[in-house]
């Protein structure tokens, strides 16, 4: 199933999450979570977070230990469009594969986060591996 | 914040899946996936799987292997209930306990699912050790 322009619109936030992360930009991960809008993260092995403030501060720390980060987000594909949307993909780093959700919401006309789930995937295929033959997203 | 009428009914679709799991009911489980929409399911430690079909065998063997399944699904919230609905939980099994997040779609005026993804979490609270004075979701 081909991407719609408005699925374009939602990868491209999801790729503003991943270009946040792998920058160590915390200024940026702020703006582009929801803030008038309830949120989760659940990092891999973590109880879950469920307010704002401490998921910013969870990205503080990740952000602060980790500085510039090789991040490979591939394989990013929309499940949901309507006024929340879902986005599934696979995070390369050096420590090994995560597969990821995403969820973002239309705030002030922008989709913004409110939930990121990952966790570890030894078996993720690489972008180079994907059996898929949609376009690769990088 | 209280849950809405309409959070509860998700939260009720929310149970129903940890109903058909624990019970081991396949046919139950096929009901209330999404028919009409793109869904995911992330198991643990697994590649994601994006098609209808190959979620449903996932299932298939997970319950065939399992049979009646002890697990006490809690600590379950609603962050997002537009036209797609977001519930985070935690599912307590014999092995450990997981965090998870299911995601909903209104389809023919019910909420079937169209996201499931599961992750290891050693830390996740207990039900009665639960901080939050939100009403606990069995």
């Amino acid at each position: 199933m081909s991407n719609t322009p408005e699925d374009e619109v939602i990868l491209f936030a999801n790729e503003a999450f991943y270009t946040a992360f792998a920058s160590g930009d915390v200024d940026a991960m702020d703006k582009l979570w929801a803030h008038e809008h309830p949120c989760a993260c659940l990092h891999p092995g973590a109880p879950p977070l469920m307010e704002r403030e401490e998921i910013m501060m969870s990205w503080q720390h990740i952000l602060a230990d980790a500085g510039v980060t090789s991040i490979d987000m591939h394989s990013a594909k929309v499940i949901a469009s309507g006024d929340v949307a879902l986005v599934v993909c696979i995070e390369a780093l050096a420590g090994g594969a995560l597969v990821a959700t995403n969820g973002f919401i239309l705030e002030d006309g922008q989709w913004r986060m409110i939930l990121h789930q990952a966790g570890p995937c030894p078996d993720a295929l690489g972008p180079d591996e994907d059996e898929d033959d949609d376009p690769q997203v990088h």
